[in-house]
């Protein structure tokens, strides 16, 4: 490992914001680039962020500045991980020391944090949505700024941008486009849309027809033309050429004006390409071919594993080949042991395929990939068509599993209910980054279990360490008739160890369990006198319960449940606790209060319950409130929202106290 | 009115099944085409339905039940509420009188109903993802059969539809698409896609140019040339033509073979069309041009008057012409009287823009359109990017309001999270057909009270009657600072008369009101000893709690509380009626149990509740239980899910009779 002597940064340093770019010559601002890049690297080797897009747009964004005008002109940041080199410019480089930190900068675009950021992104294809809404807004509002979307191949495969730009075609609103084309979405991308502008890159259009038409001008040049006709033949060509050889005729065709391809990172190619269009009054896209981590070997070399790095150590050299360090053994996660679970029982169950939405590096499905390239389906960023594709499989009678964020999973919801849900459909969603994340508000994993809750047939699992994970897949894959969810937050593995195998610790061999079958971990059910109070806690947060009862000094002990299924609940043990005395049930969840595990409970108690104990039994939901939930560390946040040990420790013992 | 003189169907008859159709010859083909028209507009004149889409598939399903052999080959078919022809030729001719009925034939396609029906379907745009997903179950399975998705020109604007298109051309799947285009979703199509098609049909592409390469030719004939040149110009012409006259040309760029256009209504150009594509072990789309109500000529002229229908007088003859009877005034529906609001408070509010996903004539906001026609958006069917596109809207100035039903906002539950409420927009949802509709499982608006409800943010309003959608639609355009939704019933609005105004009632003039502070109907807060129970009734349940109460002889008269906001609830309220000794609270909604206005009355209870009160208030939720709704009329749905007055009151006797 190296450490990077510190460079010069005497151009970045003199600017303020983007008006210092309108003075600058095209080397200087290729310096700059230079600058920017060295700048990126080296925060991000400390504070850890999506690399390898960012190095991606640096020339892009300094044009942007160059030839628009923000606040006024309004830039849509699709996704918005790739605006680093966008917030350093508009005034935010000082506190790239606190990216993706708790109360630091945020590692997307907001308007929370600077009025450059014309709106919030995280998601990605929204972006030609929202200009749509934005161009139509500064129309009607007679005011004349630009609305700019940005927007990667990767998200031009998400309908919703499909959508909007089928829109945007008919409404013939005035809306650049700009396509920054790396050929990557988080995973690889996929799709016609992705072969195609690969092609377009090719110029496969033209080029035949071309030749053949040069080739018989070269014959008629030997023979005796009128004049007429070699303008005719000149006029062909040219239409001919304007038509076809159009590499976006498929955006000409839907009403977009094209532009491109040009290199994205020629910056004063880029820059000619934003001047010639900005004055178009019609929809228009410029296509720019950029290089995913350019400028720094590592990340080039590797995009996908760069996208999103931790702090790393520094490479040596920007753009200088290094010998890759031999990696350490890490902690496995709950994605990697759901993973090496539906590693294992393919094994004997063949018609087991598993699905992704461009996530398959986060999820670590890439090494079911690798196991089962012919059972790994990779669908680009289409939530919507991930899910209704395996309610197709699962239909003809394949077992599919889809891995899905949480967050995204909330793309999908329709499908989930009108495509899997309705017929009952046996397929297994392996919901990641279930509850908090470090990446703040737009990607809160924190509304899947009421959402899924609602959802009639299905069955809504969470594991409370590894090997109930691996159990979950086991069984859920073997044995489900309906559709089931299991989800896990983005975390290490409770039970599993660094140098352990994949299965989340040694001893873990798969079982068939009954997930719906709650477990009562410790406490005694009956006391001397008042029954002690139960905590039903779901998921990551039987551990944290766990914890937070060996804070508690009191003589009363709680029960503690691992009540691993929020749907259906365990209604047999509830029923037992009733009639044993039990009066005072605490939830504890990492999702939402509204709707959630403990509104479960609560229903449950609310009728069935009371028919038992003829009293209503007292409910006390622990949960995260009802608030978005801003970014920093998981531990952090957990804390915040009422889910570190200590703070379930003050709730529970408060609960105690008053009830004694 | 007339009545149709009963032709003879001897063609129809004869069918058992679709193996009939193989030895038909294209003229008995084309008669029994005319059989099913007649058959279709008489038994929808008794028991409604989507007339004009089915009798735009006549031939097309003829042909494809001539062509493949379902249920061995899979048939897809979109939305399914064009598949009375399939249903009709699969055994189900006999039940047509039960069509919509309570347990009579489903409106849309099931596999509960036949095995000829692939999957289910009722949303839009699935089609696609389902045929993708079964051609991978099929080739993994090593089967032989041909999967097909019919989508019509709408369906292929849903953002998933075009997710799916563009994984089809990258995984090149034996899939046949059979596009049926007929220029209209249920409001006229929007888009691009929709320009662009309308174009192909035009046979935009090649025109100009074949005639200016024709024209060479010609010069060229008088001139000597080598048989050489000859050749290669004919070459040129020919690539040039398979290269671009493709009218095709987004498709095939996407990966998808295209053949087409088609005249859909010519049964034997279909056969044709899809007799040499069978074969084929490519993704093909094959485009058929029809006509929507094709054979009827009221529908033929109106087609989206006669996209659904309430059973009609029927017409006299297949396409003859009648004069249109004089239309007798109907009753306002909640939809009318939206409509209305928000006509009369954008004309003080110049900011205020209406926008829907291509439901425009369901919503009865096509009146909007007429009278403020450059402040209304028909995005087609487009969800996602309609809430997005309002997000966008709202940030840059404008007052959106979105129409849309609860049961297709289940597409944008991501958008109304990521791009609505972080950013706390002030964007409008107007939430038709919230509850139970006669269409069935895939239609019912049960869940957006619990999803909108976890959504931070939000307040989630319902109005009793007529005037208090006014007031709520006044009020959230003019005072929201956040999103807003209101949901109401598919239904006649209480309080509108037929021959009313617009406005609901005569005296109902908009007010400002405080949506989220309850009203206290009828019930005395205090009675003598033991309090009454109260009954917190939301939206359109408000009115039938009412008369629940009516019907109930006790002496314990229960309170009855129109509590018009789920979200936030009336604390005060709540407080107030705890301190005052209520402990019994029976909320009623038209929503799923799980999550809803019940819950978060129960949520509420269990904490802040509890510390007033000191023990736990009884909640007893009456809502939707959780399994999804069969079809049939909303009053027999409502009383099979325990929401008509009798069950209510029935329930209410109960809580009051155990009690005391």
């Amino acid at each position: 490992m190296h450490t990077l002597t510190k460079q010069p940064t005497s151009f970045l340093d003199a600017i303020t914001g983007p008006a210092e770019l309108k003075q600058m010559s095209v080397e200087d601002l290729q310096k700059l680039a230079g600058e920017i890049r060295q700048e990126i690297v080296s925060s991000l080797s400390r504070t850890g962020g999506h690399l390898a897009s960012n190095l991606g747009v640096v020339e892009i964004t300094l044009a942007l500045h160059r030839v628009f005008n923000t606040p006024k002109d309004q830039i849509l940041w699709d996704v918005g991980h790739q605006a680093y080199v966008h917030k350093m410019l508009t005034g935010r480089r000082h506190k790239f020391g606190t990216l993706r930190q708790f109360k630091g900068l945020s590692g997307f675009v907001t308007p929370v944090e600077s009025e450059h950021d014309a709106f919030v992104a995280g998601h990605s294809s929204t972006s030609v949505s929202l200009a749509v809404g934005m161009a139509i807004a500064r129309d009607h509002l007679k005011l004349d700024h630009k609305v700019i979307a940005v927007i990667g191949d990767g998200g031009l495969t998400g309908g919703m941008a499909l959508e909007a730009i089928n829109h945007l075609g008919h409404i013939q609103k005035n809306v650049l486009i700009v396509l920054n084309d790396n050929e990557m979405s988080i995973s690889e991308n996929t799709g016609g849309l992705a072969l195609y502008m690969k092609r377009i890159k090719e110029t496969f259009f033209y080029r035949d027809i071309k030749e053949k038409l040069d080739s018989i001008e070269g014959s008629l040049d030997k023979v005796q033309l009128t004049a007429g006709i070699w303008d005719m033949i000149l006029e062909v060509k040219k239409q001919a050429k304007e038509r076809f050889d159009t590499p976006g005729i498929v955006f000409e065709k839907l009403g977009i004006n094209y532009s491109g391809p040009i290199d994205g990172h020629d910056v004063s190619a880029v820059i000619k390409a934003f001047e010639s269009v900005k004055d178009n009054s019609a929809p228009q896209i410029v296509h720019l071919i950029t290089c995913k981590g350019k400028g720094y070997q590592p990340a080039e070399d590797d995009s996908i594993k760069y996208h999103g790095v931790p702090a790393f150590s520094l490479e040596p050299q920007l753009s200088e080949k290094v010998d890759a360090s031999a990696p350490k053994p890490k902690a496995k996660t709950y994605s990697d042991i759901f993973t090496q679970a539906l590693i294992d029982v393919a094994k004997d169950e063949p018609n087991l395929v598993a699905i992704t939405p461009a996530t398959a590096e986060g999820s670590g499905l890439v090494k079911f990939g690798k196991a089962y390239p012919e059972r790994f389906f990779d669908v680009a960023i289409c939530e919507q068509h991930a899910v209704t594709m395996a309610a197709g499989m699962a239909k003809a009678g394949l077992k599919p599993v889809v891995s899905i964020y949480s967050t995204f999973l909330q793309r999908a919801m329709d499908q989930v209910i009108h495509d899997v849900a309705i017929l009952n459909l046996p397929v297994v969603f392996g919901v990641d980054r279930g509850g908090l994340v470090e990446d703040g508000e737009t990607h809160q994993g924190v509304f899947d279990i009421a959402f899924l809750r609602s959802v009639p047939n299905f069955t809504v699992l969470a594991p409370k360490d590894a090997a109930e994970l691996r159990d979950m897949v086991f069984t859920a894959v073997k044995e489900s008739k309906g559709p089931v969810a299991i989800r896990f937050p983005r975390d290490k593995a409770i039970g599993a160890t660094a140098d352990g195998d994949a299965n989340g610790s040694h001893s873990s061999k798969p079982r068939l369990i009954d997930p719906t079958k709650w477990e009562i971990l410790s406490g005694e059910k009956s006391n001397n006198g008042q029954k002690p109070p139960v905590v039903l806690a779901f998921g990551a947060m039987v551990d944290v319960s766990r914890q937070a009862l060996e804070l508690i000094e009191s003589e009363v002990k709680p029960v503690l449940v691992n009540a691993r299924s929020a749907k259906p609940l365990d209604v047999n043990l509830l029923n037992e606790l009733l009639r044993d005395g039990h009066d005072t049930f605490i939830t504890v969840e990492e999702g939402c209060l509204s709707g959630g595990f403990g509104a479960a409970v609560l229903e449950w108690m609310s009728t069935a319950g009371l028919e038992i104990s003829n009293t209503m039994p007292r409910v006390l939901p622990i949960a995260i409130p009802d608030q978005f939930v801003e970014h920093g560390a998981r531990a952090i946040l957990l804390d915040l929202n009422g889910l570190s040990k200590e703070k379930i420790a003050q709730r529970i013992t408060k609960i105690i106290t008053k009830r004694t």
